[in-house]
């Protein structure tokens, strides 16, 4: 990146990775809203502890005290935002944390150093 | 975890990790609120994405095609919600990403088999 001439430059810091790109950040703003709500992030976080990264309905009802359609309900929303994915076997559903969901934002978010492994574009 | 007597073993799967308390998952929902905007993803992005994890308002304004004022409002929102730490150096404040912001939620969201090495109780 080359910096505008008459610019401050005292005030710039330059560009080391690929920021996202505007399409990609509403796709995560739409996650991001279905993990606006303190159940649906103990429900994520309850699958994920699980044996396997999957859980049933039935393991998970009982631990946020709520009913099995309430809990379903929260479940549907997480799948549809493509956070969970579902597998019915028989009688029950199985849930599983999509891998990679909020791409590497979620690297971001855990260690800013994190993205200069992630192979994006140097600047 | 003991599985209760008279459950249908064939649904339930044991817990490996400590899921999230309320508390915590009270917290981060507020932290993904925060992230419920594509404008406020692109700017927590596009601090990341630069030289050292930082920038100043003057390097992500016009990435996002909005006003100063209006780009200072949403980074005020993600400093409020400890995504984003601010700090004044003379004219130009800086931004940088809070590392682990969204805890081991952000392992989870990146890799469902990540939190084995996060040293949560094994069940």
């Amino acid at each position: 990146m080359v910096t505008p001439a008459g610019q401050d430059a005292s005030c710039c810091i330059p560009l080391t990775a690929a920021p996202i790109t505007p399409d990609d950040a509403t796709e995560l703003s739409r996650k991001f809203k279905a993990l606006a709500d303190p159940t649906r992030v103990r429900l994520l976080s309850l699958v994920a502890a699980h044996e396997g990264g999957e859980a049933c309905v039935c393991d998970i009802t009982e631990p946020v005290g709520l009913s099995q359609p309430t809990v379903s309900h929260h479940l549907k929303i997480l799948v549809e935002t493509g956070l969970l994915a579902r597998e019915q076997r028989g009688t029950w559903a199985f849930y599983s944390v999509v891998p990679g969901a909020l791409g590497h934002l979620s690297d971001v978010l855990r260690d800013p150093t994190a993205r200069e492994t992630q192979g994006l574009v140097k600047g």
